[in-house]
């Protein structure tokens, strides 16, 4: 197995915990970096992290007791910018992406984990960049997709994502809430035999009876008879305050979700820094850390290698190793 | 300072509550019942519970080292269908209510601690019974209120509750979110000098800057602004994924939230059984336990006294003391 980790945007914190999760020896198995030896360099230059880097020719060169690097040789030290927007560095973490889901979908690499690009920067060279993962699923040549969040107590997944409520609520029909039941379920059983998966209602109580709304009634339970025909071990709709304490006590191992926040905000109640964002129902395999490119931080060596490695891990399951 | 606590719906786990927190001396200070004398007494036989009542004349009549209970005497032991749907049971606990809110109202006492009611039940002998809140509001003639949680690690209060997410939407209006800014601060003030409160946006990440919906733009921004004007301590709109671990992290003491579940969901997450319901904006005080009426373990003495307790601290804290 190969795992590939894209440097993210080189004015945040991506290269710097790289270098930290393989120094505190985080990351087992083989990966390599794509992204640019260079910045890497200079980023161990000025935290004084002792690493030895290897700039590989092609993927099958990688060297034990080393980190690897696929370099692109997109940017120098004297192109970066740390700790704000560039429009250098927001167009080389778009080609590191692009250059890893192609190798993913050659099967030169397993699985690919993504650090943090920043949208704005990216957006001087691709005014039309919508977001990370749109790009991938672009790439692919796939529209059915959707995120999944994980962390050790909840794992959730989600029927939108990053539109307005008012537009969430248009967007749960029947065969959406099924499609993304079937992705959760899909994805799950890469690493547990039989999940169990909760739906959550959409309306408080999950409507009572139609008293506070009808989406339960007429979308979401079709869905989830529909899931249950297919064999697929699938309970709700469920009172979304409820649904997700049942989950952390191990009574489901997933939550369907009906909007961005549904999921979210559980998620990271439970635990701010761990999460890990996982792509579903792409030909790749993708794996992200669950934060941003923190240019606050960027170069000074705080930053916490907490999700990346979780994300490193969550890549590992989902490739079944 | 004296407080009422309501029995609530007899076939439930009201009576066995009252019972066994006075026996565990959870609720210390001057308290009494507002309930069925026979239905306690009753219940601590079946429990084997050593409990000593007093049947008061008046709320003035309050007798040491007992159980005090103004008896309104509508139950007997016969009438009990416990754990059951029952039309007496219903129209008592709506009876307990009635009498606490009135003699709040006529200063007698401070406040009101509800133990659970039954909607169905209440529902056999008053069709129109929407909830516990709203019957309590009524006879006070008010209609500006709103449902604040609270736990040890959170506080949250919500521009709407019992209405459809399509129906939420329409309610966030720059009044009522700036109203429920101001009875959550008029509430806090009651124990915390200088409350500093945040509110939450509806769209996800706060709407970011208009591209998923205007509601922050058009109605929050201008609620917070208002409310800051009058000096009052508020941040937001705050991202609603992150806006919950501010507050757990005590950067805020509350949380405006703009629908049910936005609040209800981190809070069940955090502390699923020790959570109390608090309504604002009424003239009486009234905290409630924020559990149901528990049919299934109705009389067994296993159902957990903590949200009691909790809800009957929030009273004294409430009501300054």
């Amino acid at each position: 197995m190969l795992i590939a980790i894209t440097m993210g945007d080189a004015s945040g914190i991506g290269p710097e915990l790289i270098l930290k999760a393989w120094l505190d020896q985080e990351l087992t198995g083989d990966f390599l970096v794509i992204g640019d030896y260079e910045v890497l360099k200079y980023c161990a230059e000025l935290l004084k992290y002792d690493v030895t880097l290897h700039k590989l020719s092609s993927v099958d060169d990688l060297k034990a007791h080393c980190l690897n690097v696929l370099d692109l040789h997109l940017l120098n030290r004297d192109d970066l910018l740390i700790g704000q927007i560039s429009r250098a560095s927001g167009a080389a973490a778009r080609k590191y992406v692009e250059c890893a889901t192609h190798l993913a979908l050659e099967k030169k690499i397993d699985a690919i984990v993504t650090l943090p690009m920043n949208k704005e920067s990216t957006r001087l060279s691709d005014p039309n960049f919508s977001g990370h993962t749109e790009l991938i699923a672009q790439i692919c040549g796939q529209t059915n997709f959707t995120m999944m969040l994980a962390s050790s107590q909840l794992i959730v997944s989600h029927v939108s994502t990053h539109v307005s409520m008012a537009e969430a609520i248009q967007l749960i029909t029947a065969e959406r809430v099924y499609n993304v039941i079937k992705l959760t379920h899909d994805a799950l059983r890469r690493f547990i035999p039989n999940p169990r998966i909760a739906v959550a209602g959409l309306n408080p109580h999950a409507g009572e009876n139609g008293a506070f709304g009808r989406e339960e009634i007429n979308e979401i339970q079709p869905a989830v008879v529909r899931a249950q025909q297919e064999q697929i071990n699938v309970d709700g709709p469920i009172a979304p305050d409820t649904v997700f304490y049942k989950a952390v006590k191990k009574q489901y191992d997933a939550v369907v979700c009906m909007y961005h926040d549904q999921g979210h905000i559980p998620m990271k109640v439970l635990d701010f820094e761990g999460g890990v964002n996982i792509t579903l129902g792409l030909k790749v395999v993708r794996t992200s850390v669950d934060h941003g490119t923190a240019f606050d931080i960027a170069y000074k060596g705080i930053a916490s290698t907490q999700s990346l490695v979780a994300a490193y891990h969550y890549a590992m399951k989902m490739i079944g190793v």
